[in-house]
């Protein structure tokens, strides 16, 4: 039987452990531990893709740079993300070749500085939702649009914050070398979403500040190379519909029609199940032989194994 | 005629203005000028790989890390390494792809984040010398020394800094990725002599506090991938020999012998063109039918075309 390719997006939890405290080194600790998980599927004959978030580290990668900004310019945002995919994609890269190696699989793990494309005219530039960085005070807010053009938004009375656009991927420019590496290497790519670009009139690209969910990115990167399984990983072992009420159900296997109900009777919280669901489904619909599958990273095996965890999928 | 190979290591001049001024915004400014020249390399037909240093970037996200610490935690150095490897190799891939396109030239450029294995054992971890970061009091040295171990030096008179080793590298970790893509893709890799790491006892890679040089690793790289040209970029058009003095000569093409020679006498400065020489040396002492060329951005055209810098060859 020939290897099942899959793309595995990684969220917070699987990078960082929960607690923000700790930095690099805490994270390294963390990263091991989801890197034994990856080798496991390794192991058990699937060829893999990874895409991680960023939120977090691209966010300490923002503070320390704001607070700095008296002794060195501070970064644009998309160079921040950039600094985050060598950050962290070099940790993973790290840590999951020498779990292979324990586990006597010589495969390369590689991390690819990945630019997503975004087309300028996405309504989200217009209205944008996403904070990032530090906290101000009404009056720094004030000062900063000022200054900067930034939009600022009070953020569930923390405070100010600057927001951005969250538009969706269209094009992952480094698309060709994830490819060409694909069959002998485990590639990590399209980190925190990718680097946010625009095509200017010249048709270059160009680096905006904006946050892609990294969720879509996965979806979309799972679509480009045809991954025949794309999995989600994320803080629990499946999704739940009347989540935190008496009712509360986990889902197991559903069909895409299931998937598009729940979202419609608003079963998902945006910003956090929501895009996960829809970034599954997203991938089904146009890859109906496929399956989309959302689980925890300690399930993951399972759900591969066994089908355990929300399995989004035309054959039930 | 096949193509032929080349590995370019770019210099702090190919990617800042040397004012040191502007951050990011005015990094990518000069970075699409250097690109400019490398798409004309790959218009006359060569195969490009490209290692750029990272001095001036990386001192910048560390002075950030320390002046935030307040507020989140410092970033160990191989991180930052880490981090500048995304942050220069977007600004390079992004813009060289552009350069390329302009010219009808349809290549994928990517970076690779790459770790550069070093020897425990190298003697430079007993004799750090190469300063980091920023300066300090002499009591705020102290005291820095006491709580993290550094090794802190005086610097010119201008205060004390944190000192790290500069052992030569080894091995590049991830040079099966750069082999796979070589034939369809232009890689970044290696950037600021990649990121440093020790074999520890279990077998795995672990970050290190050095500076790898990055004209040995590209040095390193070149000869790996069977590169038929190694050319280091650097400020000025030629190597010199009694540099500064009434008697300054620009070296054209010279022998490995005649190198040596020169080294010898003590014609170039340690940590600026000395190690340019050594690495370029090594080069083709391994490697006897190549080619290393160390010459300026503007002159590289006319140094493969014409002969033009310093070439050094066994072929006379």
């Amino acid at each position: 039987m020939a290897n099942k390719r899959i793309v595995i997006a990684l969220g917070g939890n699987a990078l960082e452990n929960g607690k923000g405290a700790g930095g690099a080194e805490a994270q390294l600790e963390v990263v091991r531990e989801t890197c034994r998980h990856i080798a496991d599927i390794s192991c058990a004959g699937y060829e893999i893709g990874i895409v991680h978030g960023n939120g977090p580290q691209v966010g300490r990668i923002l503070l320390a740079s704001e607070a700095a900004k008296e002794v060195t310019p501070a970064m644009p945002f998309d160079v921040c993300g950039a600094m985050s995919q060598g950050y962290i994609g070099y940790h993973i890269q790290q840590a999951l070749r020498h779990e292979l190696e324990k586990r006597k699989r010589n495969i390369p793990v590689v991390t690819i500085a990945t630019q997503t494309v975004v087309d300028k005219n996405d309504p989200a530039f217009r209205n944008p939702t996403k904070p990032i960085g530090p906290f101000y005070t009404e009056k720094e807010a004030e000062a900063i649009e000022k200054e900067n053009g930034y939009v600022m938004k009070e953020d569930a009375g923390r405070g100010y914050r600057r927001v951005v656009p969250s538009p969706l991927p269209e094009r992952i420019v480094e698309i060709d070398a994830v490819k060409t590496l694909w069959d002998s290497t485990i590639t990590i790519s399209c980190g925190g979403g990718g680097i946010p670009v625009v095509e200017n009139e010249d048709g270059g690209y160009e680096g905006v500040a904006a946050v892609i969910d990294k969720d879509f990115a996965a979806g979309l990167l799972a679509d480009n190379i045809g991954a025949d399984v794309f999995m989600i990983l994320t803080a629990v072992p499946a999704v739940a519909i009347n989540f935190g009420k008496p009712e509360e159900k986990e889902l197991g296997r559903i069909t895409p029609e299931e998937a598009e109900k729940y979202i419609e009777e608003g079963h998902f919280a945006p910003g956090s199940m929501l895009p996960k669901v829809q970034a599954a489904l997203k991938f089904v619909k146009s890859n109906p032989s496929k399956e989309a599958v959302i689980t925890s990273l300690d399930n993951a095996g399972n759900a591969l194994r066994n089908g355990e965890g929300t399995i989004i999928s035309y054959r039930q």
